[in-house]
């Protein structure tokens, strides 16, 4: 079994690069911050034995060798990166996890036939750069370098360039790296094993998004001298807007859930009637038929409401992740270890992304989900327990065996 | 009669100074090019024989003597700084105007009795620091100038630290600088002159306005994972608040105007619940006690909205500033100077506020409005005539010579 005490320093240690303002972390994806945490990794990574390759996405791959040099690794791994009011958890844990499996193997003496590799993806969160889980994207062959490089973030500074920056532009190309298994263990994210009172998650598949960014043009104009039957203002559409998307969560219950998180208003004056909206859209539902209908419901409340009152609407879906199921025989493996392990499991479907809903598509792959306090997450007061954090990467460290033998 | 070629001449070399992207300018109260415009006004009125005082809220007056010593000035004038998408004659027009009746007195070696002089208000837009209107309110006594000095702008950068920092906190305390009469020159920036096809409005009084912030506190969650009814989502209750002051106006039609021009989400990230909102609220109308109640229809929405649903508001009246009437004698000199001049006029109330609302408070005040093209303001397209101009300046010089003599 794993250490437990070393996984939570390593984990406190390294919520130390990037500290938020109540308890949590703001890392965003490839700020100065990122490269501080990737460093720290690294260094940990050779001091366990491993070597390091990067790819041209600025994903790192730390291996620990196997007996026989022809198979390909068993790969864990996730995200360092954090969202602008991120917890110590999100992605972190399935990165230390995995070098907390290297650890307890170099403990043990343990050799295993295919080498063991510790995975860290760029940019999963999708906060700093649109869309989420892009560098996977790009390994899986979803999206070419040209596109997961140039995307910007709101700045207009480039993936490619601030890969560049901080030193983290490799040489491999994504995706020529051969993975016999995937796993990633994540903290839940959501309420259903605190619940249902169960310390492991297998992770049978994760339900689909669809992502949009809408502009809404009106007319800037005077608060003060500007009728209201002469206006178009853009902010009271775009409320009218959210609301309606909203809405679309509700009437699609119990599993749809919708989300406008950003909204940049302009010219942001207090005087001056609102010109224009920038607004993102998240729809999400684990039923692909459902989630093309609640696009198409998006698009007509966007029309319903800007078209008659003169407001110019321009609605892109920016990014589809589809519902996915996991591989039978790696959730099985999964299954396995928390069974043999006595932890309290049950099924669950993802709600949020992962970096391997990709890296299924070129690896059999599956998930482990321990829980989070009140399923909060994307908060700076996200909190789990040394003791289920440990769990999950036992669980880990099982299947992760039961794959790398012959 | 005034000369037009020169003082269009001047409003566009004017608007050379903090250029927009559309045609119009962004010369933000106290930035940079604020100070650029200030210098190019003291230059001109320099040249044309005047002399210049500054008090401590960065106020300007240049003075052309007249034959009394002893008299205090016929004053007029307005402001320099735009919106951030501002036009090129909202408040540009009214300084200049100002700077021409001067020129035009020169050209014809006018001797008044009492001086005349032309004044320049800091920060009257009240978009880079609120309130608006805030240096001509520390000259009338309604803030005092420790308030003045402390407004800070969406970076913490104080007015009294950007006065020190541009070169304009004089010495003279705001005030203590008597005022004869005062007219105030100005687009209307709203649809009624063209409308009913006169060229000079005869500013009777102004609106009342509201101005609040609220901030609504809801919590950060995961977009993905977060049921819809666990959320506590700040940008949906702030979506519904800004339809209910939407629906305010229009319930107290017709002259009710309410505007969300500014709001702030946090931490704005695709995938995150928005945690908080920051936005600002501005209810206006002509009747105090309409205006009360509309404030009080304001507060229960914000109740009914946020309460049920655990979102904690704050709300803040952060500036009041009532309806009012100008002089009567002022504005029969406006409405005498435009009769004689043949120009078609009408009696009209000031949607906007203005630095004359709070001079008004010290001095005998009235004001001229001209037409705007479809009376768009606060907008780079905000467009007026040189006629059009040139006849509300015509009316601004003889109403300042029949209240300049004994
Ligand atoms: N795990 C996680 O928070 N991923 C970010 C992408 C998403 O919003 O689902
Ligand atoms: N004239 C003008 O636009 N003043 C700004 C203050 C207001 O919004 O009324």
């Amino acid at each position: 079994t794993v250490n437990q005490d070393r996984l939570w320093d390593s984990l406190m240690e390294m919520a130390k690069i990037g500290p938020g303002i109540a308890g949590g972390n703001c890392r965003l994806a490839l700020s100065d911050f990122d490269r501080e945490g990737r460093d720290l990794f690294v260094r940990w990574c050779q001091e366990a034995g491993c070597s390091i390759t990067v790819d041209k996405m600025g994903n790192i791959f730390a291996r620990r060798p196997g007996t026989d040099p022809s198979m390909a690794p068993v790969t864990t791994g996730s995200h360092l990166d954090t969202q602008p009011t991120g917890g110590k958890f999100d992605g972190v844990f399935g990165v230390l996890a995995g070098l907390e499996v290297i650890r307890t193997l170099n403990d043990h003496g343990v050799e295993t036939t295919a080498p063991v590799e510790v995975s860290v993806w760029t940019n999963e969160e999708g906060s700093r750069f649109a869309p989420a889980m892009v560098a996977s994207g790009v390994f899986a062959g979803v999206f070419d370098l040209d596109y997961g490089h140039s995307r910007a973030d709101i700045d207009g500074k480039t993936i490619g360039d601030e890969l560049e920056r901080i030193g983290y532009k490799g040489d491999e190309t994504p995706g020529e790296h051969p993975i016999r298994a995937f796993f990633e263990a994540h903290i839940e994210q959501g309420p259903i094993l605190e619940a249902e009172e169960k310390t492991i998650g297998v992770v049978t598949g994760a339900q689909g998004q669809r992502w949009f960014e809408a502009t809404l043009t009106g007319s800037e104009s005077h608060a003060g001298t500007t009728p209201m039957n002469r206006r178009k203002d853009a902010l009271v559409a775009a409320s009218k807007l959210v609301t309606a998307i909203n809405e679309i969560a509700l009437a699609n219950a119990p599993h749809a859930v919708t989300t406008v998180g950003m909204m940049q208003v302009s010219p942001n004056s207090r005087n001056t009637i609102p010109g224009s909206v920038f607004m993102t859209i998240d729809l999400r539902h684990p039923d692909d038929a459902t989630l093309s209908r609640m696009e198409e419901e998006l698009r007509s409340a966007c029309a319903g409401i800007c078209d008659p009152v003169g407001i110019a609407a321009e609605l892109e879906n920016i990014w589809y992740s589809p519902p996915i199921s996991f591989d039978p025989d790696c959730v099985s493996a999964v299954k396995n270890a928390a069974g043999t392990a006595g932890y309290g499991n049950m099924d669950i479907i993802s709600g949020a992304g992962h970096d391997a809903c990709y890296i299924s598509r070129v690896a059999p792959t599956a998930m482990i989900f321990v829980p989070c306090e009140d399923g909060v997450s994307h908060n700076e007061a996200e909190s789990a327990t040394p003791q289920d954090l440990a769990a999950g990467c036992n669980v880990l460290l099982h299947a992760m065996l039961e794959r790398a033998s012959a």
